[in-house]
């Protein structure tokens, strides 16, 4: 019995594509899915004007559209897989004509094969967004085309030697690129399997085996087991839990704040190491102006984290009345809880304890949230049409803004 | 002085660069680029009907060439690094408008790459000609573009997430189009450094000891160290020893022969399976049918190993009469040498030891032999053209005959 149990948890290449072809997705799953579309054509229209869209002009849709979707790092994201999801599958699926059914799928598949790879591929040195991210573009690409499940093991099996992307690309251009170059790599897989290419679907469990994979990825649960993380605030993920905190506390009086504590641990706050930013990419590393920027814009949105944000004059002052208090114990950028107390010059005080930030999985933001971080990005002007777009409008938008080849 | 020494020894990836924008090729190392030219293009346009070539209709140049120019494996090879290194070379420096500068400086960062990661990576089960492949193309591709060596570490770095070709391809038509893949990422890269987009050469390294590199690839030597091995028949590499062997008798009366009897090491046969092949698939990894062929043909090529030529009545009787002694030693299909005894039906006998088969680089063809070689592959009437092609009309007639986009 025990063997029998053992046998039926490995998991081939094969069996996840067929798992793929097969999902009958939930109004829960469909709904996540039109969240994520909106969540990444938002972020990706906040970006036109990165150099990366002028780098990409001229190559294929897929590749540019995760590419300018990935460069802000605002994008939604799978906490146990250590991937962003939506700003390869969103794309990959676009690209090729499908729809949330093809998008939960390969969403799925990226989830599967990432938690299965674990923590362990990541901190080797893998991206894990571009290696898993490549397999699961073609999974997008290949349902989007029609393909059955044979059909779509060759298209993960021609998407292989794509997915080689490393973290040592981290901090430049390269990281959004190497997205890119993942999506596109699985619709051109998927178009190759389409035209009747042939691969040994077993190369995708090579590839699995040389990159670390000792666990078979699993299949039971939602397509998207444990959900999406939402980047509610356009800045480092261990940012978003303290803005939470603060912005639980409503709108406080700036001028009569006399002090504000932070108390949390030391690894939720790692990643943030620049007490006094000068410019809007150290802002979104900087607990302290976070703290600031959620007090004076009550919703950190894209304007919060420019240069002339962070350089307002009264930024400064906040600045010195925030004081941390940071645990030594800690794993990860949500250990613990936040807990921020606030004290006013008449001796009163408030405070807040966050375990999760809004748009956490098991915190989901709300819609207006959503809807705030959606103008953030795209203006008032265009929001109406953003939040109202459906998987064809979607491509056809991305395709007016930034199109591509093929 | 022992620190210094060991300092010199480990080279970065923009050393790497920097050597491959500085060499300064002798005119043996422009005669070997001519060469490799010359039999890429030949063994490319042999394969013009197979079905890659229409899988890879409207997809990219150098894709379609290095595809289309592998799927025969017929195309010269590194030994030291296990690679193919012109099919993946000779397209990435013809699509970006190259020469054989820019070829012999790629060739040398395959043979390098490959010799430093070594067996182990190939064994592992990574695909090295695709994954270091990916790497050169990038150099072949950004020196053709008038890239400096920060340029094309550059380039080098946007090819990294494509370098992740897997051995579970090989008998399949994911092996031509891995190179393919290869080679296309390579181009890609250099024209994305090109344009502008940033990425940090460090990626490359990092890349490099993620895939089991732990030697530094070392600078010496000429271009291509030890030179490239060519093949002269379309069949297994095994197999080129025993031809050889054999016609180095000369034309032998093949009714007056009583038996022929083949003395080598076990590992030089091994992958020559067939003993009674009946496609010329099967053919090309038999040793009987080998020994065959050269009887019948006198220089087998591609229409000795056809369905039809396999199956001629002929052929049955010649291997009825061979017989092999394979003794057990031996480690790879160049191990020890090749002893070939032919009786005839009044006692007499005829014998050939062959350590090193035609082609390889210490026993390099004769251009009889290698214009035998393109005669077969393209025909009569175009070989005059093709052995006389340069850099420049290679490429326009690559062009007429696979078209690409890009």
């Amino acid at each position: 019995m025990t063997g029998a149990v053992q046998e039926s948890s490995v998991v081939s290449m094969r069996d996840l594509a067929r798992w793929a072809a097969g999902i009958d997705p939930t109004s829960a799953d469909l709904e996540l899915a039109q969240r994520a579309l909106i969540d990444t054509v938002t972020v990706t229209l906040a970006a036109l004007d990165d150099p990366v869209a002028a780098w990409t002009d001229g190559l294929p849709a897929a590749l540019r559209w995760a590419t300018v979707g990935h460069v802000l790092d605002f994008d939604d994201l799978h906490i146990p897989s250590t991937t962003h999801i939506s700003v390869v599958c969103v794309p990959a699926t676009l690209a090729a004509g499908g729809g949330a059914r093809e998008y939960l799928a390969a969403a799925g598949v990226m989830a599967r094969l990432g938690s299965a790879l674990g923590w362990n591929h990541y901190t080797q040195g893998w991206h894990s967004t571009a290696t898993v991210g490549a397999i699961a573009a073609a999974v997008a690409a290949g349902l989007s085309l029609g393909l059955d499940s044979d059909g779509v093991a060759t298209a993960m099996a021609h998407a292989v030697p794509a997915a080689g992307g490393v973290r040592q690309a981290f901090g430049t251009a390269g990281k959004p690129m190497q997205v890119g170059f993942a999506a596109d790599a699985g619709v051109r897989a998927a178009r190759l399997a389409a035209a009747g290419a042939t691969a040994d679907p077993r190369a995708v469990d090579e590839w699995f085996r040389l990159v670390g994979g000792r666990n078979s990825p699993q299949l039971a649960g939602p397509p998207i087991p444990d959900g999406l993380g939402l980047k509610l605030h356009p800045c480092c993920y261990a940012l978003q839990r303290p803005i939470t905190a603060i912005r639980s506390l409503g709108a406080l009086p700036i001028d009569e704040i006399a002090g504000i504590r932070l108390h949390t641990p030391r690894s939720a706050v790692l990643p943030l190491i620049h007490d006094y930013p000068s410019t809007g990419l150290e802002g979104k590393f900087s607990l302290n102006y976070g703290i600031a920027a959620t007090l004076l814009d009550g919703f950190p949105d894209i304007t919060s984290f420019t240069d002339t944000a962070v350089q307002r004059p009264e930024v400064r002052s906040i600045l010195d009345r925030i004081g941390l208090i940071a645990d030594p114990e800690g794993d990860g950028v949500l250990a613990g809880n936040c807990r921020v107390t606030v004290e006013f010059s008449d001796g009163s005080q408030v405070e807040a304890v966050e375990e999760l930030p809004m748009g956490h999985p098991r915190r989901p933001a709300s819609s207006e949230d959503f809807e705030a971080k959606v103008r953030g990005c795209v203006g008032e002007e265009r929001s109406g049409e953003v939040m109202t777009l459906d998987w064809l409008s979607a491509a056809e938008l991305l395709r007016r803004c930034l199109p591509g080849s093929g």
